[in-house]
């Protein structure tokens, strides 16, 4: 089975890739592309949808990067399949959403993931762990110039990209990072971050993008603005944005260590001590308790060796790979169930918390 | 310290006598006694409560069962040792109240406690593991005798024993069980039980008498008849109803098992982890979380041989024993830290949950 090969081997991935960072877990850019002679997906024609996979699918398959990946038609997909996807963020909601002539390119290392007939004809996306936005920035234009010289992109000497959302028009770049701010979440300062970021033209969400909650403290946060702005400079004028967010995250947490650090150790024992007893977890229960535990990383109560393993826990007690594991559905109170056994049995592996190893900061 | 080896020696006791059991913790027989020539404590002057002090603690000290036990003056006592000594249930809130000419005598293995001047001249008391009755009524009715054959008792042929309240004139007698019913509690059952036992003439009260709650769904259940009926009636009568209500927790913990098993698991899991992990744990959590740790040893999911520590435990996180670990009186927050550290290292010698040892009923 396919999916799984790719869950084996992300699983060998998180064990060789850089790892992700204490506030800052992954960077990520986007490119959306649409080819000239073509409607936009929502728009096209059943029939030319399918052109537009197969033209699409030939083109980037054979970029280097692609080398040795993975297509998947997303009509060929079972619900699971998709869901499993979609959290591990390989395509979006919409695009499994799409019934046909809808597909994704995966490279080997999953680090770079091609959605054709999303909202327009291609989404090139590359992750990387950490907050890494240059080195992304440098291999997804390369992957862009590879498509471009394969395919006769839409682009207008004027706007720049053209797209099926005006939002994107230009650059057709949206670059973002997933963010674990637990003591902005503790302290109820996010709601203030928030305000002031989104002023600045940068946009605030949960771990799945628009309308997700942001439950395990983790935000996506990306910009807003795609016309009118070099790509360089968007990235610039994010990344000046997120290292404040960081300041805040590790000023957050320096005045909860000063002023209520009973209170925060209690937080992390009681989540790490849940976690590793209890027998019916929620997702957002789980994914809050290992945001604590994640904090204890940083805190180096737990080694950071373990991070790897934490965050693997985040992915996996998600609904879609708790179904997934066990290979069909389930309904909510069993998957509860099924998310408590699994992470039990990989807490037990953790060594017990060691306060006396805390660093204060 | 006289109350740091009574401290010590009850720590010996634990570890030699009969185990406690399942849901009948221990149970006790109280005896209230007056002298014939001197008012009732509450009436008697300074002076005379002194002469009633000298004179029965020297007529108790000469029982068989007292010798080598202890005595304390009340009013030499600091409020901590006051509190530690009500906490094991070895003198009442009352008399801890009382400011002069109070005392306590108790035995060296701490079964029988006499106190003189609370309500009555003497209350004496003795207490023993498990369901025991029979065995205790056959010690204390020897120890009475052995104080009436010392002391001119107020007696009289048609009321029996004379007492300070109208609601001991009789036989004097209170004979009381702790029991531990988590699952009546959880099933929210102990209204219903509450109700129907006081119909039969018998008290439900908290693990501290009148006026207490029962944290750790811990409840003290006694007779509340003292006048014409023999003291084997009463005991037979409370034994009957006890009987019921043990089945009635068997019951629940049954059915508990069989419609929630997943639930009462989880619970017992979350407790035991918290416990293991907290750093801030109120007297209440604790005595919660304990009481579902022995729940947990009940099903086996815990070895047997840890109840005399999870027993322990529950002595041990009270407030004044918190305190009097320290020898200071320290602040509620502050005792909620060192409770969550004393049990934090007490609870990290348990082995972890087994629940394939799990025992069905």
């Amino acid at each position: 089975m396919e999916i799984q090969s790719l869950l084996d081997s992300k699983r060998k991935l998180a064990l060789t890739a850089e790892p992700p960072g204490p506030v800052v877990l992954s960077s990520r850019i986007r490119l959306a592309r649409n080819l000239c002679d073509y409607p936009f997906p929502g728009w096209a024609k059943e029939t030319q949808r399918r052109d537009i996979l197969t033209m699409c699918e030939d083109a980037v398959a054979k970029i280097p990067e692609m080398e040795k990946g993975m297509v998947f038609e997303i009509d060929k997909l079972s619900e699971l399949e998709k869901q499993v996807l979609v959290e591990r963020h390989l395509i979006s909601r919409e695009l499994a959403a799409n019934s046909q002539g809808a597909g994704v390119l995966i490279s080997r290392d999953q680090a770079c993931s091609v959605m054709v007939n999303e909202e327009d004809h291609l989404r090139i996306q590359l992750v990387n762990n950490g907050f890494q936005f240059r080195k992304i920035w440098k291999t997804i234009d390369r992957i862009d110039s590879g498509i471009e010289s394969k395919l006769n992109l839409a682009f207008s000497q004027e706007l720049g990209y053209l797209t099926a959302c005006p939002t994107n028009v230009g650059t057709g770049m949206r670059a973002s990072v997933m963010m674990h701010l637990p003591a902005l979440v503790i302290s109820n300062q996010m709601e203030k971050v928030i305000r002031a970021v989104n002023q600045l033209g940068i946009a605030v969400r949960g771990l799945f993008g628009e309308g997700s909650d942001a439950s395990g403290s983790i935000f996506q946060i990306s910009n807003q603005q795609t016309l009118g702005e070099a790509e360089a400079d968007i990235i610039k004028r994010l990344s000046s944005v997120l290292n404040t967010i960081i300041e805040q995250e590790e000023n957050a947490r320096a005045k909860l260590l000063e002023n209520d650090r009973i209170k925060l150790f209690d937080k992390m024992g009681r989540a790490y001590g849940t976690l590793q007893n209890g027998h019916l977890l929620s997702s957002a229960e789980a994914m809050n308790y290992l945001s604590l535990v994640r904090l204890a990383i940083d805190l180096n109560i737990i080694p950071e060796g373990e991070r790897i393993r934490v965050d693997r826990m985040f992915m996996e007690s998600q609904p879609g790979h708790i179904q997934y594991n066990v290979r069909r559905a389930i309904e909510s109170d069993q998957r509860d169930v099924a998310r408590a056994t699994l992470l039990r049995e990989q807490l037990r592996e953790l060594p017990p918390l060691n306060f006396d190893n805390f660093v204060d900061s």
